[in-house]
């Protein structure tokens, strides 16, 4: 009861109001001010909110400690970094990491370029499956069960290019399987185009990375590149490729 | 009550134990087994703690995304990392960037190059200030109470070469705020050197950013470009050079 009131407090922050006050954090959670206040003072004497010059309260660094040693936050990071960063030289665009959760992509790592195109993600940030190169290449190797889940679900249009038809994206889903890479072609920003491919283990996929480059671009000349750092960030999981026929 | 119990369990997990039994758990955070798993059992609901395939707790992705918000974490890290980009593309080592909190250095990223020396820190880790070329590089610039602080815990040793003296150790800060950036000279690994320099706001300094290099390579090329990196990525936070003497 007391737990999931201070797990109330944690879900009151939001990127877009990443501080508040007392009384903001009190309407927000649902939560008498007085047990707000009680609270919001143990939280922060153990560091997982912090106060600032203007008395409002934003999420704290002991925290982001904590969370830094969640496996499949920072510790799959630390295993893709060196890919990440090959992929970023290789290309100077930009480079992202996400996983999967639920039924959305959520954004482990970006490095983006002084120049290059603006993207939507953000570290720690969400995205559908359906429409973003990541998120069809997680989809694509994940177990059927979520498969269907996503299929069942409303598919959300973002642009004209947005795949909403459920057997229009059981097909895509077949031709990453097949190829490898996950295209989302101005899928989710008119303006984009992603290159994606997964990052797998020997329990199957863990990841997956993209770059993104303007939608003006032709894919081509990235897609060696993707899945050459998707297979190196594969192997240093553990990951094999099936022996080739011979 | 319950809520400090709750912030125990957080404090279980480390970076050498990251899946922790609940039979662990519940020793290491000193609770009742039966405590321990009414606890566990509603973090992990809420996603703050997920369970492995070999029944094991790690800290959860739904933890790592609400910390996400930390304005001090990734929230200052999303403002330097073009500048960190920039520098690790210019010099193809080790980049990091870190805060202070507390008395020591907590690193919020780090880029490597494939082959660049080792370095100790890892993201989430944390670091002492008189040791590690970001720590001087924090320490010179915070405020004089916490200076005297650092100055008169015992200075732990890690090389030869690491300033223990509090006399030392303030005569190398002085050096440190007159050039402006923080030579870590094997100050705490005998194999690598870090230039390092802060990176400040209208209210002080926020972070420091440094490169990790062979301790048998030469600073000097370094310096300019961190520098340039730091002063940077301060733009961006709104410092202002001040006004030259004409």
């Amino acid at each position: 009861m007391v737990l999931s009131r201070a797990l109330r407090i944690f879900e009151a922050f939001t990127a877009e109001q990443p501080r508040l006050t007392l009384s903001q954090l009190s309407r927000r959670a649902g939560l008498p001010l007085t047990t707000t206040h009680r609270l919001v003072h143990e939280l922060a004497a153990w560091g997982a909110l912090e106060r600032d010059d203007e008395g409002r309260y934003r999420i704290g660094l002991r925290l982001w400690e904590v969370a830094a040693l969640a496996p499949r936050g920072l510790g799959l990071r630390e295993h893709a970094m060196p890919y990440l960063e090959d992929l970023y030289e290789a290309t100077h665009q930009n480079v992202q990491l996400a996983v999967l959760d639920g039924t959305e992509a959520l954004y482990l790592e970006r490095l983006s370029a002084r120049g290059a195109v603006g993207v939507v993600s953000r570290v720690g940030g969400r995205l559908p499956l359906h429409a973003t190169g990541v998120g069809l290449a997680l989809l694509a190797h994940s177990d059927p069960a979520l498969q269907e889940r996503v299929l069942a679900e409303p598919l959300t249009r973002f642009t004209p290019q947005t795949v909403t038809s459920p057997r229009e994206l059981r097909r895509l889903l077949a031709e990453v399987r097949r190829t490898g890479v996950a295209i989302s072609d101005r899928l989710l920003d008119p303006l984009a185009l992603s290159i994606a491919a997964p990052i797998l283990t020997p329990a199957g996929v863990a990841a997956a990375l993209s770059v993104v480059v303007p939608s003006t671009e032709s894919p081509a000349p990235y897609i060696p590149a993707v899945l050459t750092a998707s297979r190196g960030a594969s192997r240093s999981l553990g990951w094999r490729p099936p022996a080739s026929p011979r």
